[in-house]
């Protein structure tokens, strides 16, 4: 039993993911979320001001979850190749894990995604946004030809979709999926380098 | 009407689409497909041993509609980055055609596409091998660094997935979609590039 006054942002969020898992997206509702914290549904709506603002939070949430390693490595200072690849592998990694570990969740989060781009939208431009910290690290270093790096670092997110892409999920199991990633890697250090 | 004797797999074809496209995957039947031709259904199994046989077969057609062009640009003689770059081109542009001009008929057939994984993969492992001959030319010019090409070619064909997988019709009427693409293309022209 959680106490309204005690009730942090952080545990609405968890109980919602609780309820979601429970009940499907479709059927998930507030009131659920309180019932399973023993709060009034009106606590909930102190913390988030609507339905869809709760739904944006949760997903918002999810899709931040491997955010705190891509962003350590974007502000690194080792070699930006390496760190590029890294990021990538990491990305991939925590995607695929989220993916197979547990596809009903991972069904129920693309429902909700869809829902709302615009947090989506929000989530690609930091991901952008890092990777373009990196090319800019990796032109100072000498490492990578200069370029735009805004358009550059587009560019590379587009050309790794096969494998952050939820919508390419289906082939993330497939056997190949390894060595896929080191190729297109490979293809796109070779872009970037300096001549 | 259509006898019997003169009955063709292209006129099979052909009736099949119409009626995938006034019934639906699900509830489009052979003897539907026989009635829209005036013949018995035993005249469409003598064609077509199966529905299932059936429905891979209007799969294939949808599939190759972009092939000839492709084809042709495979075996051209001119500049390597040239041709690849309109290879590409042009396949982002039939598939998006194919999306966005006939939506309801593109999801019937992505019902298809999902029930018949072995033609999509021979489907892709042509246009693979395509790439893979533009890029042994490009080698042979002098404008592409030697590589292997079998292993080059799929990742040139994966980092372009947003611009041909149906995973992402979605975003292929965003305003960004045609300098996103020169944006990846950039990138893997330079890194296929001979130094």
């Amino acid at each position: 039993m959680t106490t309204d006054s005690t009730l942090t942002p952080e545990q609405i969020l968890s109980a919602a993911e609780d309820v979601l898992r429970r009940f499907g997206p479709a059927k998930a509702t507030v009131v659920d979320i309180a019932r399973t914290l023993g709060v009034s549904h009106g606590s909930v709506y102190r913390h988030f001001p609507s339905k869809a603002a709760l739904r944006e939070a949760v997903t918002q949430r999810w899709l931040d979850q491997a955010h705190h390693r891509l962003a350590a490595i974007t502000v690194e200072r080792g070699p930006a190749p390496e760190r590029l690849h890294r990021w990538l592998a990491t990305l991939f990694a925590a995607k695929r894990r989220k993916a197979l570990d547990d596809p009903e969740m991972f069904a129920t989060y693309m429902t909700l995604v869809n829902e709302t781009s615009s947090t989506v939208e929000a989530h690609i431009d930091t991901l952008v946004a890092q990777v373009a910290t990196i090319l800019q690290d990796g032109i100072h270093q000498g490492e990578f030809r200069p370029t735009h790096v805004g358009t550059a670092a587009r560019a590379v997110f587009q050309a790794t979709a096969h494998f952050h892409d939820p919508a390419h999920a289906a082939e993330w199991s497939s056997p190949r999926a390894e060595s896929d990633f080191e190729g297109v890697w490979a293809l796109l250090l070779s872009g970037l380098r300096a001549p």
